[in-house]
């Protein structure tokens, strides 16, 4: 991808405004809490990766925002800091397991001066998104090896660079599988309601010379039927210890139709995205969305006006409909407890 | 419904223009056969018997506009008509009903005088619209009947009101079980990319004071997978003799799962949607139309300037996956050849 999804610029966050897409390129420079939240919250920045990321640098965020010496004050504002944004969005677990782990390197901290610690937290963001950057490689080079030379890959919502660090969980697989000289076309679904797929996922193909065409979500099931698809790749928020992944609504429908004419079905996710505390995806909160984004997201109303509208962001998929889930450790196949389990 | 899809007013044919709905209801008067082969590709009338009407009604306008006496004049001003409404679109089988009816009807009057020819004409029109009305009743009841007296459905597109004369296929059956005393709630697909669902289903079934819950297209298979949807209710723009049906796209994957949950799925269309010239539902041609309904239809563009789209306007269910074709006839199921063919 030509630009950073995230970055941290002068003890500021760094983000594209992803609501913009397609029609501008926007950077935010974001330099406090409530102006993160809001971010997360509306889907400037989002995808399970970056959202992970953006919770990291809101954390150091708040340390390096923290004025004087006092250590207790600066651990106190970094934990409120933590707390609030663990409000932001409740599906995707990076950013639980991403503020986890900023916690845990500030307790490791607690007798430190309060110098370090805003030093340790900035460095702790840091090695995230650097860690999310090969994790992302690793995946997309696990990943292509599952694709024909030729192939055509049907993918829904945006797992890509924007939803990550900047190279992506499914469209990884896609950037590697064509690094490595593979022909790769992709069919996008548009992804309703905020159009993910059609606005940042034919976005960033199309800036890498992927050849994509976009459709509606409802005509994916019609292509797969019609035959000419070799797979399809999604990415996922959360996945459940047994190998049920929750990921963008539309996602389940995908894997059904895929499962009755045969075509493999991969989630692609960081081992971060697994949640060994979820027994199956029945136990994942599925985030329940404004209704307006449905009947009045672009500008017109789409809707009568006081209509009832029903909007779960994220749906799941058990994991018998998955032929693979590809981490940057590997491929992993059923049965998932054992073969997740192996990555804890 | 509250107001008449198509009527015949005074020589002109007066439509709902639904490009309009949910905003405005607006009326339009249309008296040549050019603004009328517009207001159907443009989908201001739609919905496979309001075609199929709106058919009828242009031939009988192409006979009453014509002035003058000289019959073979008039004959040929309405073959050119039926034959320029035939290429305005391909799937929905009810148009070339229509039109086969009205130009079988033109060579029966072959002899007759010019004047009594038009008011032929326009009486056969004007039948074909009456018995829709007849027929939409019939097959509301035949429906209604095998819906629990305590019902969730799940619709696609707008198989209503707006779709017919003014009860509907799908959503008639919904009107005839809410008259004959039954609870029903409705959750209906948006329907991208024109949004017949959330601008023309909802529309209608709130001014009709039926429950109904406008979800994206991708969250059918969440909410047919949680559970409390006791069946699927869609029209048909064509149905093989063999029972395969083309409807709206997004209409396969339903049907894929809905099977998958035990679902029923029932097709709900007159048998003037039966094409008994179609061997399967791979011998029906699916529409494809404009990309820019996907990437431009809101008012803004929704995709990057150049993007690939395909956009095919139908598909097609196998009829294994349908529990029962409901018609003004009766509630038909497999084999389809036979109960169907009993309709020829």
């Amino acid at each position: 991808m030509p630009v950073r999804t995230i970055e941290w610029v002068d003890g500021t966050i760094r983000i594209i405004d992803q609501t913009r897409l397609p029609e501008r390129l926007v950077f935010l420079d974001i330099g406090d809490i409530e102006t993160l939240s809001e971010a997360i919250r509306s889907l400037r920045v989002r995808g399970a990766p970056a959202i992970g990321i953006a919770g990291a640098m809101g954390a150091a965020l708040a340390a390096v925002s923290y004025e004087g010496e006092d250590r207790q004050g600066l651990i106190s504002a970094v934990r409120e800091a933590v707390s609030y944004l663990r409000k932001t969005r409740p599906t995707a677990v990076n950013l639980f397991w991403a503020l986890d782990r900023m916690e845990a390197r500030l307790d490791a901290l607690a007798s430190q001066e309060a110098g370090r610690i805003r030093e340790a937290l900035r460095d702790e963001a840091l090695t995230i998104l650097e860690e999310d950057r090969k994790v992302c490689r690793d995946m997309g080079r696990n990943g292509a090896e599952l694709l024909p030379d030729r192939a055509t890959v049907l993918t829904h919502c945006n797992a890509g660079g924007l939803a990550t660090s900047g190279y992506g969980t499914a469209l990884g697989v896609i950037y590697a599988a064509k690094e490595a000289g593979k022909d790769i076309r992709v069919f996008a679904d548009e992804t309703r309601p905020l159009l993910q797929g059609s606005r940042l996922t034919a976005w960033e193909l199309m800036a890498s010379g992927v050849e994509v065409t976009v459709i509606c979500d409802s005509a994916a099931g019609h292509i797969l039927r019609r035959g000419g698809i070799d797979a399809v790749l999604v990415g996922a928020d959360r996945i459940a210890s047994n190998g049920d992944a929750a990921n963008k609504i539309g996602t389940y429908s995908l894997a059904v139709v895929a499962e009755r004419h045969g075509i493999p079905f991969y989630v692609v996710a960081p081992v971060s995205t697994i949640d060994f505390s979820t027994v199956s995806g029945d136990e994942i909160p599925i985030e329940e969305r404004a209704g307006e984004e449905v009947v009045g997201g672009f500008g017109m109303r789409t809707g009568p006006e006081g209509v009832r509208v029903a909007n779960p962001a994220f749906d799941v998929t058990p994991s018998r409909l998955i032929t693979a889930i590809v981490t940057e450790k590997g491929v992993h196949e059923a049965p998932y407890g054992k073969s997740l389990g192996n990555l804890k």
